[in-house]
């Protein structure tokens, strides 16, 4: 995990303010310079052609690279829809998802964390949303795709796409979070970029039928009908049951991310959107759905996705991603280079409902400022934070505490291990701390 | 234009309720059965192995196929990260932005549009966004790129990306729409798609620095200041006069675009972001701002970006775009297969803050009903609406007509015409009609 290269900070390198006086006047001579402009002012439409004919004035002949412009300032560059899908720059390529290589056996029932620490703002780019497969993923012919509603409905039905597509859709902004992100800090185990720990979370508009349209035009059963259970297309059969409250209220039979149809690795063409809940419960490759009268205890809820406690039980059906938030720059991996201002940033949300505040701290906790939190600040939706921070080049810890409407805050990690214990695997929400060096080196540590 | 292929909506395919029982079959088989559920109840623990154990049962030796599972139900996906930046299913190829052959000389000096009528939501995949460039597109190195601020400040500054990113940052969602969008409807010409007619607008999740910030540390002149002039990176020395009072407003020298840096296509590593204003005055490859008293009236103020008026003069300067909306599926070049439910969408935008209602016809403007907007509706970003439709099979006209907090009413492509003539190119907002036939199909029409 170590040894793969990360997406380090642009903050490692060092600023350079009035750079090379080569570079100014590349600029300069590039620009409109003062006599141009007093040309420009004299002569509107002749503007156009004087600005061709002012560079010609200023280059001698013999030497068209006089005035030192960069290639892209005095070249053609590419047409348009030279990439019909457009793609990231090619200075871009090292911010990629990553697996944690040795996490499972096979890649196909494994992990692709999202690049946290190079993102900005809320919506994090289809291309890098995460990846956690149970049997691989699969780019299905949505014209041969099905949605079966059945169980305890009076008309249970077979949907196409094209059926789902004409219905009343909703788009929505919701976070989506694996119920294992930060497992390995339950074990006190310093994982070495945020992208590592806490990148089991993405977020993006998601747009598709209200999982309530559905139900009522099946005719669900209002006198019995408790919960439903989801199933998914794929070979591992993924199964997970919903209250049948949650699945009236906010749940979304989706087929649209961030504009566009999901990406297969992501469900195409459908999968359901479950806001505030547990990536697993976002079943993909959707395919079935069932009106039950009492939870179903599949394999993927009675086996896996439980919360070993510290007596011995296991908590289930635990699937609320409580208030929680991580500095995503500077974290883990990065370096600061020098003193001075730096722009510290994260992400907050909360799966109960809006985030009402960010606190940060530079000391490990012992004092806190309120961060300011970025347009807008939706419910069960990522929520982007900013506070300025003068390093004065002394070790420092730096955290981010949550809070949300519901007037919970995000918790300590010893507040967590004192209910919780060390053996789970889920649901650790604790505040995260990353220690600063005096040589600017940025690290994961735990804080008591 | 009316050769190339067009993304056709999804409303094309016939809905097909309770498809075939083979289907049915495969899907119920696959499933958890009523025997295989209770078995699942009465053992939690071993229900992971019970799975295999189940559909072994059910399988005859010597005929591996039986069930009639999709291959992707029967067999391993691909791993996590196999595409580390994932792209759309490939039945979603079809989905692209593209140019207008024959609009302009060289595709370098063109625009691709983008494909309004197969996206959902607000965000426009990057990927999509559209492109206009004066000199083509570059993918410039950030390491080599500068912004320099000069002209009536008291410390003039050049600023690598570096500094700029360690700089107080915000995150904020606009709409950007090419002044010359819908230029086509002013000469009753009708374009053959929605993509071609108001595919120069996008709507992304910027992030960056606010100029005021820079203007502030460069001590620009409070006296005397009136205007910023913005100047691209590109051949074209794309040069945009903005006024003070906005720079100082909500301008954003902004690096971030939806979660990750900026295209190449759409200015990489820095663009401006003017919220509400045309995108001539976005300045990609942005490298220079310079402050200054009066409008520096540049070829592409000059020259270019100016309105025709019916009197022989010219209006300039107008950079606002004003309230408008559009209905993008069903729209022209679609097909409505058959009668029955639709959901009819659409984009509302306003370049003075937020949209305030939608309202929509389907008999050409004699009556409206009001639509339903998603949330979030943000100042000077798009607006999703959705409406319930029944199509009784008989010729309709669908429009759109959007109203902005300031009370604003979109106007009628008439109304708008006896202000302005025929013969501009730019600020085009009327309201759009689609005229659905009694065969379905749905075309460009003029409504006055």
């Amino acid at each position: 995990m170590a040894n793969e290269p990360t997406q380090r900070g642009r903050i490692l390198r060092a600023p350079e303010h009035f750079v090379d006086g080569q570079l100014a006047a590349d600029i300069t001579a590039s620009g409109l310079n003062e006599e141009r402009r007093g040309f420009l002012r004299r002569s509107f439409l002749a503007a156009g052609a004087a600005l061709a004919g002012g560079q010609a004035l200023a280059q001698p002949a013999g030497d068209p690279n006089i005035l030192n412009l960069p290639e892209h300032a005095r070249t053609l560059g590419k047409p348009v829809a030279s990439n019909p899908y457009g793609m990231p720059s090619k200075f871009e390529t090292n911010l990629l998802r990553r697996e944690s290589p040795g996490l499972t056996r096979v890649g196909a029932a494994s992990v692709a964390f999202t690049p946290l620490q190079g993102l900005f703002g809320i919506i994090t780019p289809s291309g890098l949303h995460f990846e956690r497969h149970h049997q691989g993923w699969y780019d299905i012919d949505p014209s041969k795709h099905r949605l079966m509603i059945n169980g305890m409905v009076k008309t249970p039905k077979v949907y196409t796409m094209d059926d789902l597509m004409r219905m009343p859709s909703v788009s929505r902004m919701h976070f989506i979070e694996c119920g294992a992100n930060t497992a390995m800090e339950w074990g006190n185990v310093a994982v070495p970029t945020v992208q590592y720990s806490h990148g089991m979370l993405s977020c993006s508009e998601f747009t598709g039928v209200p999982l309530s349209v559905l139900l009522e035009e099946c005719g669900y059963d209002k006198k019995n009908a408790r919960v439903i259970l989801a199933e998914g297309g794929d070979g591992s059969a993924m199964t997970r049951t919903i209250s049948l409250d949650r699945a009236l209220d906010d749940v979304i039979v989706a087929w649209g991310m961030n504009g566009e149809m999901l990406r297969p690795e992501n469900g195409y063409p459908l999968r359901l959107v479950v806001p505030g809940v547990q990536g697993v419960s976002w079943v993909k490759w959707l395919r079935r759905i069932e009106v039950g009268d009492q939870p179903y205890a599949t394999k993927d809820e009675a086996v896996h996705y439980i919360d070993a406690m510290p007596d011995g039980n296991f908590r289930q059906y635990t699937s609320i991603q409580e208030c929680k938030s991580v500095i995503t720059t500077p974290s883990a991996g990065q370096t600061l280079l020098d003193k001075g201002f730096y722009n510290v940033t994260g992400l907050a949300w909360s799966g109960r409902g809006r985030i009402k505040r960010v606190d940060v701290s530079v000391d490990g906790g012992r004092n806190w400022r309120t961060a300011r939190l970025e347009s807008p600040v939706l419910p069960k939706c990522l929520t982007r934070f900013n506070i300025d921070w003068v390093w004065d080049g002394s070790p420092a810890v730096l955290q981010s505490r949550a809070i949300d409407e519901t007037g919970y805050v995000q918790p300590k990690i010893n507040e967590l291990r004192a209910v919780r214990g060390t053996k789970s695997i889920y649901h650790n929400n604790a505040i995260q701390s990353w220690q600063v060096a005096q040589s600017g080196e940025v690290s994961n540590v735990q804080v008591y």
